[in-house]
Order: C-alpha cells, then sequence, then structure tokens
C-alpha cells in the first residue's frame, strides 16, 4: 500500500503529460536517490507499484571516451525522436560524478533543444558512491520513466571503469561511439568494450570520410575476429558499424533504421525478452552479492581480522583459500559445520 | 602444527627428487581435493606449512581451443624446458571434465614422453562441480609442486565457459594458442579472452606458412585496436603474436626467449609481483563471495522464499533491487537495520 503522498507521486508520474509529470518524476527519482531507510522503504513500494507499467521502453546505452561527441548526438537523436511521436528519457551512469564534481548531463546547456522539450526528460548521474549504488538508481530512474510513458530511454556513460559493463547490464542495445582515427592512431577501445558493442558508431565521419570508412573496416575487421559480426544466422542480430555526424545530423535516420531492425529482429527470436529477464536476475544477484560483502565487511570479527589476514596474504605468509575460509568460518551464518543451527 | 602423517608427507614433498617424491604429491593433492572438512582442516594446515616454499616458478597459462594442438605444444616445450635443467609441473583447468567423463591431461598417453620424464609432473584437472572449485584445487596443487621445487608451472585450459579467466587469474602470463586459418575463417577468439592474451601462438605454422603469417597480421592489428599491443612504453610488456610448430618443434626457442623477456621486463618494472599480490587477494575474495553466496542461498528462510521470488522478477512484478533487498533482509546479518547486535 503506497502512502497518500506517493498515491499523489504515482498518479503524477502516470499522469498525462505535463511539466506536473516531469517534476512528479524527478521527486520521484529524489526519493529513490534517498539513502534514509524509511525514504527507502517508500521507494520500493512506489516502485513496485509502478513496475506494471514500466517495461515499454526500447533502452539505449551510449558509451564512448570524453570528445568524441555524446551530447550531441545524444540531442540529434532525441530531437529525431521527438519529431516522430517519441518521448524520449535521457539518464546517465557516471560513479566518477561525485568526485569531479561535475557530472554528465549536469549541464544541460550541453543538450540545449532537447533539455527544454517537455517531451524529454534528463536526469543526470545519481552522484553517490559505488557504481553498483550508482547503476542501481538508473535502473530505478529508467522504470519510473517507461511508468511515465517515455518509450526510448537512452542511458549515458562516460566510459570510467566498469560503468559500461553496468550499463549494457541494463539496456536493449549497447551502443559505442568511436573517432573517425585512422590506423595505427585509432583509438584504442577498452578492455571488453567492444565485446558489449550491438553497433559501434562512428561519429564526426564529416571531419575526415575517408579515414571513417578505414576505421569501419578496420573495427569490422576485428569484431569477426572476437567472433562478434559473424553472420551467418539471418535471424539474430550481429554487431554492427556504421558512421554518422551527429553534429551535421547525417546519418542519425539510418541509425534509428538500425535500432529498429535490431528490435525487429531481437523481439521475433525472443532475445530481448530474454536479455531483460536475464538482466533482471542478474541484477538481483549483483545487489544480494554486494549487500552480503558489504554486511561480511562490517560483521565486527571480520572487520577486525581482515586486515591482518589480508597482509598476510599479500606478504605469501597464508594461501589466500585458506585465509577465505578463516574469514568465512568467523562468519558464522557461513561455516558449514553449524549448518545453520541456532 | 601439522600431524604426523601430513610431517611425513611434508618431508617427502620438499625433499630430494624420486618417484617418492612425485608419489607424495600427488597424495598431497588428493587430500586437498578431498571435500571432508576433516581432510580440508588438515590440506589447510600443510598447505600452510609448504607456503613459504612456493612461489618460485614461472607460472604458464595455456589455451585455446580443442584441436590446436595444445598437448603437443605443451609435450613440446616440457621437453625443451627439461633438457635445460627445469622441472615442469603440468596442471590442467576443466570444470567440464566431470561430465564430459575424460579429462583433459586424463590421457597421458598425449604427453607419452613428457610423462615418463622424472623431471615432469603432470595432473589432470580435478574432477568436481563449480569452476571455482576446480580452480581453487588448482591453484593450490601448483603451490605444492613449486614447494617441491618445479620451476616451470604450466596450467592448461580447454577453454570451456570462464575457465580462460580462472587460468589467467593464477598464473603470470597467458598463452593463447591459435590455429594459422586466415581472413574471414580465421577462427573467432572466444569472448573476452583475446584482452587475458600476454601472447598469442599460432601453432600448425608449418601447415600453411603464408596463412599464419596472414593470421599473424590480422590478430596483430586486433590486438592493436583493443588496445593491447600499443608499444610505447618499452619497460612494460605488451601483448605479442608469434607462429610455431610444436609437431616439429619449430620456435619452441622463440617462444621460450619471449618468456623468459616478459619474465624479465615484468620482474624489473614490479609488474610480475604486483600480478601475483592482486591475484591473491582477488582470490580470497572471490572464495569468500562464492562461500557468502553458497550460504545465503542455503539458508532456509532465503531457500524457500527465493524461487517465488525469482519468479516475480522473472515475470515483471517485483523490481530486482527490492527483490534483493527482501532477501538480504532475511539474512538477518545482512539487515541494516539491526547493525549486527545480537
Amino acid at each position: 500500500m503506497l502512502e497518500s503522498s506517493e498515491q499523489a507521486l504515482y498518479a503524477s508520474v502516470t499522469g498525462a503529460v505535463s511539466m506536473a509529470q516531469r517534476r512528479a518524476i524527478a521527486k520521484t527519482i529524489t526519493l529513490l536517490e534517498s539513502t534514509r531507510a524509511e525514504h527507502r522503504r517508500r521507494a520500493d513500494a512506489l516502485l513496485n507499484a509502478l513496475l506494471p507499467r514500466s517495461g515499454n521502453s526500447l533502452r539505449l546505452g551510449i558509451s564512448g571516451v570524453p570528445g568524441v561527441g555524446k551530447s550531441t548526438f545524444i540531442e540529434a537523436l532525441g530531437l529525431y525522436l521527438i519529431e516522430r511521436g517519441h518521448r524520449v528519457a535521457v539518464l546517465a551512469v557516471d560513479p566518477s560524478s561525485s568526485v569531479s564534481g561535475g557530472s554528465i548531463l549536469g549541464d544541460k546547456t550541453r543538450m540545449e533543444q532537447l533539455s527544454v522539450s517537455e517531451h524529454a526528460f534528463i536526469r543526470p548521474s545519481p552522484a553517490s558512491g559505488t557504481l553498483g549504488g550508482v547503476a542501481e538508481r538508473t535502473r530505478e530512474s529508467m522504470l519510473v520513466c517507461e511508468a511515465a510513458g517515455y518509450d526510448v530511454s537512452i542511458v549515458e556513460t562516460v566510459g570510467v571503469g566498469q560503468s559500461e559493463v553496468a550499463v549494457a547490464a541494463m539496456t536493449d542495445m549497447f551502443v559505442l561511439l568511436q573517432l573517425p582515427n585512422a590506423g595505427d592512431d585509432l583509438q584504442a577501445i577498452k578492455k571488453g568494450v567492444m565485446e558489449l558493442a550491438d553497433l559501434v558508431v562512428i561519429n564526426k565521419a564529416d571531419l575526415d570520410d575517408a579515414a571513417a570508412t578505414r576505421a569501419r573496416a578496420q573495427i569490422t575487421s576485428a569484431m569477426r575476429l572476437l567472433g562478434l559480426h559473424a553472420a551467418h544466422d539471418e535471424s539474430v542480430w550481429h554487431p554492427q558499424v556504421m558512421q554518422l555526424s551527429a553534429l551535421k545530423q547525417r546519418g542519425v535516420d539510418e541509425f534509428w533504421q538500425l535500432v529498429e531492425r535490431f528490435r525487429e529482429l531481437q523481439s521475433a527470436n525472443g532475445k530481448l525478452q530474454r536479455r531483460r529477464r536475464a538482466q533482471d536476475e542478474a541484477w538481483m544477484w549483483e545487489r544480494i552479492d554486494a549487500g552480503l560483502k558489504s554486511s561480511f565487511r562490517s560483521f565486527p570479527p571480520v572487520r577486525s581480522a581482515l586486515p591482518g589476514l589480508v597482509a598476510e596474504v599479500r606478504a605469501g605468509r597464508l594461501a589466500a583459500s585458506v585465509a577465505a575460509r578463516q574469514l568465512l568460518e568467523m562468519f558464522h551464518h557461513t561455516d558449514p559445520n553449524t549448518n545453520h543451527n541456532p
């Protein structure tokens, strides 16, 4: 049961498109982001009430190094989609934002036109600590936006640390933006990120068309080598590489056609649905793991023994597996001999 | 303190090279592989006693698809090393071996000459269940072999599932074997594995030298694109690609020169030592995570609620993060509100 203030929020979030709705979404997300236990309890109840209305957006992850033109790309895409009757939510995962002070999307002037459209909702990255916590708030914010009728969710990441993995784990399609450098100068793609990409977009292709074409060929060949691009089965999406210029608004329509093609294929073969289910279950376990580890580390006997045992392991005086078993035994739930008897 | 039977094992393991020593190593590993709590306790004590003598081998991980010639390569390398006065331990991680019935290295005739050398110790993969468990036993077996004076440890994996990650996480240098196919036919490298490789070896280069050379160029270019091959800093090892023929015993010396070069560079710049420390600490946490998750799943209130909550999450009726919080609260250690008070 929702409390009355949450009932009002629920009504506003799921209500007609208006400034009031966007304010209600923002207020709901603020509630989700609160770390107070009482707020969390209310947020969970609201989230569960909104959940049946969520899920009806195409979830797009967008990644790329600073300078690749993510904001310009998202603005061009967002405006293109709004012209065609879509409603676009733009969220972000940037666990560094609390450190750097400025979060991506924090400066809405970077998406000047999109941010003033009543059909767009733009929210900067939650500025809380861990990547897991930031990703959790962003996932939940996306559900709220979906319940409010936004049918395209764009989740941006600056691509520091493991944030791409987190974004790929909450989106239907993961897009990696690249610059059109060529040959040895082609900027290195971060370890493991290429393998997340459903689509690689070489942005700023207007700067050097020949270089963009070469970069496309190189990336295509690398993807083939990595087994990501073998298009033998036509009923399944295979990662592709395309060029565009967000600044000149060239190629945005081709981009969206590819996204639509992705959605058609992966809906027809069932992979889209399976990906979401697997994401939900994996996310549940990810949060459980994080919670278990956190309570383990803060359990007093473990907390006092941990530094000494870690030092022993580091110094090579204690085998890592033996240290793990010793610590687990301190955490009595996990002692296999007690078998959970009181 | 070791019990008397373990004292005898300790003496035999750390004693002179002989058939008796190899039998003592095998017996120790059998003790490590036992799942009985009493055996485990004794094994831990023995492991701790042996630990100060361990660590003195170069740890080589070897991976590649079936048919790439891993056994032939390991036999050629092992014999080459023994001729030069080394002692070689060959271990394996194959979590599928209990399913398939036959484990890699199970058939010692595949390394006919190496298996009869008194300077080689060959042990098939532990045939127990999870990858984590199999990897744990292999890591510990490696420590025992090191304590027995083996100065090169080779850990083989068939490359199913996540076993390459586990092997890379317990070795100093990870080697990926490839076949010399060319162009589009170049066999796809499994997702994520290329990024683990310190050295890619194109084996069977004698079959088609031109194809092997093309494959080498392609893999080098893909590695560069993935940021794995940018050799700007000469004091640091950068992954390389080489060709050889294990069957014709061509290139084994060049391979070992590269390994020696790797060891020199990474020892001088401190990366080898840091990698081992990080591996040990990561392994400790990996085992703690596995232990916490296992006791969480078997905790009665969790065990009875879990299937229902997972079904709710899968059906989209319960947010994954809410389900995680509900389950964590059942596991009372992890309830943030109780703050671990009794």
